[in-house]
């Protein structure tokens, strides 16, 4: 399944419901959707049973676990039984409703899609791909070290930053160097805690496309006193459009990669030359630490899928377009730096050059 | 204030409530009191209104901003008022009962505290300490950054892995190298984005002793990727034991600082050594990013508040205390190392010497 968050606009304000992609041009709402099929079954209470089990939120419905996944599975089969998967039946379906007088099918189109998890409970950001951490330290002056192959280096990412497909992401005032990482995130699916390997495997959810927004001037600079990154990236972390569930894709292989500004493409690559695997580096964060549903993973950008190790440099309205086979294509329009500064980071800028040259 | 989160056991399960210490030796429910305060006056909702406006958690607390805290202070001082501060009457005071049946007073000694903060949304660790700062570069061998000075450097903690008061700390398996850090925390009250610091500072709900539990081997050789500290920090960080509400310290100053392990002292400080102030740090962190209440921020130790700068190691079953004027002492005993591992992380032992010397 290809799972989505949506808003949906309505009188009472925006509410945040749970989708999965039906075919290439709809979106099914999963709660509507059961309580459908469970009222065709003469369940008594459909809405209460749907709701409890497909709640409207992705983390909700991640913690229903396996009984949650199938209530979905089985929405979305009934759904297609029903010939929701020819473009003249979907017209039909589309005037449908659910028990509680739900909408059941929105147009892809006409939907605005937030991140799959809007909220992520934590978010961990690795460095999985070695060319790209070798240039890394050759910037610095230094050779890769070598603890990098011994247990998966990562950061903890600001979890509350967290955009969606189409939205602007805001150009920090305090960056002369913005940046984007190609990643492909990794969703827990279940709580766990010292997990073996093999057993963290289960506890993936799915994946999706993550765009790790970069300051580099001030990122740089803040990670030389050692504490690794944070006003560099914490700023603003894309997700989606979709979240592809294990299932589907158990872990992402060699998927190809690419990147484009303004509809020119900037860089390709392959996710096959990533070092870590996800069930590897979920288990090493799990060691003697609880993970949680929704809690999301980073791979780290591959080399070149960065400004940085191209040395190329996006500007305010610029669109990013990130790609992978399978997960689709993330798309971000940049915004423009506010003008209001509280605290003087001159210092920080001495070293960028400015303007940015493209 | 002194604000604490405690725990009542209750046929139900343990119940979680927000008290406000009482003189020395009780623990006033706040939004109890406030309830039989509020009935005093004949509001015709007394338990509905102080749940709202005294929500039990507090992170609920602390986002009812202003109207909350002066709900609380009234609370209090009806209760000093009648007379709880004498040991006469609060024997008497102990057989009242809010109007919905709840226990008014608790004694602080048979009362089962949780960190003040259970559930940060957030924790950042800064490095405040410049002596501290520059004796962990000249472990590598390296004068300290000059960006040190520039702008504060933090790294972001895991604010799920939490201890209050009394909690054992469990020994991570991966470690040989147990280490504490005396820290001041600082709790944030209110939501905000881009404060100057002067404005920071009306953000501060208040302060509580911090403990940065670190496994030192693994932090070192981790740290070597400059992505920051992760599995070195991420297992434990104990708060407590209250609240000090920011009106009683707008922020620490020159406080007496002690840590003692199994009674003996084996440092002191002053919390004045620091570098950079706390408004300051939260200005910084709230550059383009959004911070809520219940987000905590911690000082960094000061130079010998750990065993790392004191080459001096705790053990499992030792007991720590840290301790600053005014904020009390937070007490913790460590627990003993799990056999079971999942993952072999011996090439990150090889530097530590072993058995561990004290």
């Amino acid at each position: 399944m290809k799972l989505v968050t949506l808003s949906v606009d309505t009188p009472v304000g925006p509410v945040e419901r749970l989708g999965a992609l039906l075919g290439e041009t709809h979106i099914l709402d999963l709660q509507a959707a059961y309580a459908r099929l469970l009222e065709s079954r003469e369940e008594p209470q459909p809405g209460r049973i749907a709701r409890a089990l497909l709640p409207a939120d992705m983390v909700g419905f991640l913690e229903g676990g396996k009984r949650s996944l199938e209530a979905a599975r089985e929405a979305l089969a009934a759904m297609k039984a029903a010939g929701g998967a020819a473009a003249r039946d979907i017209q039909a379906l589309r005037r449908q409703r659910g028990p509680g007088g739900e909408t059941l099918l929105y147009a892809l189109s006409e939907a605005r899609l937030q991140a799959p998890v809007p909220r992520p409970p934590a978010l961990r950001d690795f460095l999985a791909f070695e060319e790209h951490a070798k240039q890394g330290a050759a910037r610095r002056g230094e050779a890769l070290a070598p603890e990098w192959r011994q247990i998966p280096a990562y950061y903890k990412g600001n979890h509350r930053e967290i955009y969606g497909p189409d939205d602007e992401i805001p150009w920090p005032s305090y960056t002369r160097r913005l940046d984007f990482e190609l990643e492909i995130g990794c969703v827990v699916g279940k709580k766990g805690r010292n997990l073996a390997p093999e057993e963290a495997a289960r506890h993936i959810a799915g994946y999706t496309l993550l765009n790790d927004f970069s300051a580099r001037d001030i990122q740089k600079r803040e990670m030389a006193a050692r504490m690794g990154p944070a006003k560099g990236k914490d700023f603003a972390t894309a997700l989606g459009p979709f979240l592809l569930t294990a299932d589907e894709m158990p872990e992402p292989g060699n998927l190809a990669l690419a990147v484009r500004v303004n509809g020119t493409a900037w860089s390709e690559g392959n996710f096959g030359a990533r070092h870590w695997s996800f069930p590897l580096m979920l288990s090493h964060v799990s060691q003697e630490e609880t993970v949680y549903p929704g809690d999301v993973l980073g791979s780290g950008t591959f080399y070149r899928g960065c400004g940085l190790d191209l040395d190329r440099w996006i500007e305010p309205g610029d669109v990013v377009e990130i790609e992978a086979e399978k997960l689709g294509v993330l798309r971000n329009r940049i915004g423009r730096p506010r003008q209001e500064r509280h605290l003087d980071y001159s210092d920080f800028w001495k070293e960028a050059p400015s303007p940015r040259k493209k």
